[in-house]
């Protein structure tokens, strides 16, 4: 390995984190790495370049991020697992953000690829835990839109910061257990590991919380009253 | 309006919904056109201009299927437009991945534009119905991350096509009620509004069928005891 490589590829990730690709220049990265001009070009055909492997290594890193040990109650995992993501999420924000955002002009095939392997891997990685001996087509599906909700609220989040990123977290956690719970009711098959999941929860855990605050909800005048009319079966 | 430019757009937009930008060329298009390839060029400097606007075009045809009167449910609403939001990413496939799958040759600040525009009239078409006074910015996310699990379902469906366009339509609709039921829960001050959905709401609409399924979800063994140990409150 080589170590001065190693360290343009560094920096290069540092500028490119706090600043979207087209704000960087090869010169930036030079300085920052107190190189030359020339050496970074002896190690990289060109700022695209450099820029492709340093998303590569963070690509990992996040993907890196999603991996739990399968220990506990499913909502208590996958709690630890989005705290990760949104630190990682914060740290590098304007980067995160320029390459989710796409239309930037170093957007690219390769760049393409560095997001479709971190979101398989977070698909394979909740899929693991949910430990669902053959994963349905519905369920594949609930995963990954519940993968695009974290990266378009976490996205959100980046530009207002309107609330406390633990909210962000909770809330995650929760709709994905919702969505869990949408999609079991869809497909019977699914039933009987949902008692499982729902079992194996804490009640001060992300899904106590959430039957809590739907208890609640539930408790407000009229709603209900107009959910059990519609647990009638229409005569029709 | 020139016709001739008009024709061209169309023809354009009709290779670009059934090949990615990649698998379209200019003589393509003037064959197509019954032009030659210099009165191509005569109206538009090149492929990307061309390109660009004819997703001008679909995006704003698109943002149009938005549109729908204040009348009836919400649910049924939301279904009647996802019809015709569905019948588009059928109608438009190949393109519609291509665009949406990004890392293109030809994804660029104007094709991100057009998929933003679409997104933002999409978001603010819904909020109109839900009619809150002033949205919150929660709400504003359950919107924005539902209109992304709207992309993710029928891209995937596009490459799968592994169950019927209406079982999307109504499992789409369905999720927005949750995400809805779940902001609410979260935020008091959407619970009143939420109690006057459901009072609108009728049993055979996809609410309606909703509230059946998770009533049959919760007749199954373990699942209503599992949820009601949850609900007591930690001794902590």
């Amino acid at each position: 390995m080589d170590e001065r490589r190693e360290q343009l590829i560094a920096v290069a990730l540092d500028l490119f984190s706090r600043r979207p690709p087209e704000e960087v220049s090869i010169d930036d990265i030079a300085a920052a790495a107190g190189a030359s001009r020339p050496l970074v070009y002896h190690y990289f055909p060109g700022k695209q370049a450099l820029y492709e492997e340093s998303l590569r290594r963070a690509g990992r890193e996040l993907a890196g991020r999603f991996e739990e040990p399968a220990d506990g109650p499913l909502s208590e995992r996958l709690y630890r697992v989005m705290g990760r993501y949104l630190d990682f999420v914060q740290s590098h924000g304007p980067g995160f953000a320029a390459l989710l955002r796409g239309g930037s002009v170093a957007a690219s095939a390769g760049t393409s690829a560095v997001i479709d392997e971190v979101r398989r891997a977070a698909h394979d990685q909740i899929l693991s835990h949910l430990a669902v001996p053959s994963p349905s087509p519905g369920l594949r599906l609930t995963v990954r839109a519940w993968i695009a909700n974290a990266e378009i609220t976490s996205l959100e989040w980046l530009g207002e910061r309107s609330v406390p990123l633990e909210e962000l977290q909770l809330h995650l956690v929760q709709e994905f257990v919702a969505a869990l719970t949408l999609t079991a009711a869809r497909e019977p098959a699914l039933a009987a590991e949902l008692a499982g999941f729902f079992a194996a929860e804490h009640p001060a855990g992300p899904a106590g919380r959430l039957v809590r605050e739907l208890a609640g909800l539930f408790a407000v005048p009229g709603i209900a009253d107009a959910v059990a009319a519609l647990a009638v079966e229409p005569a029709n």
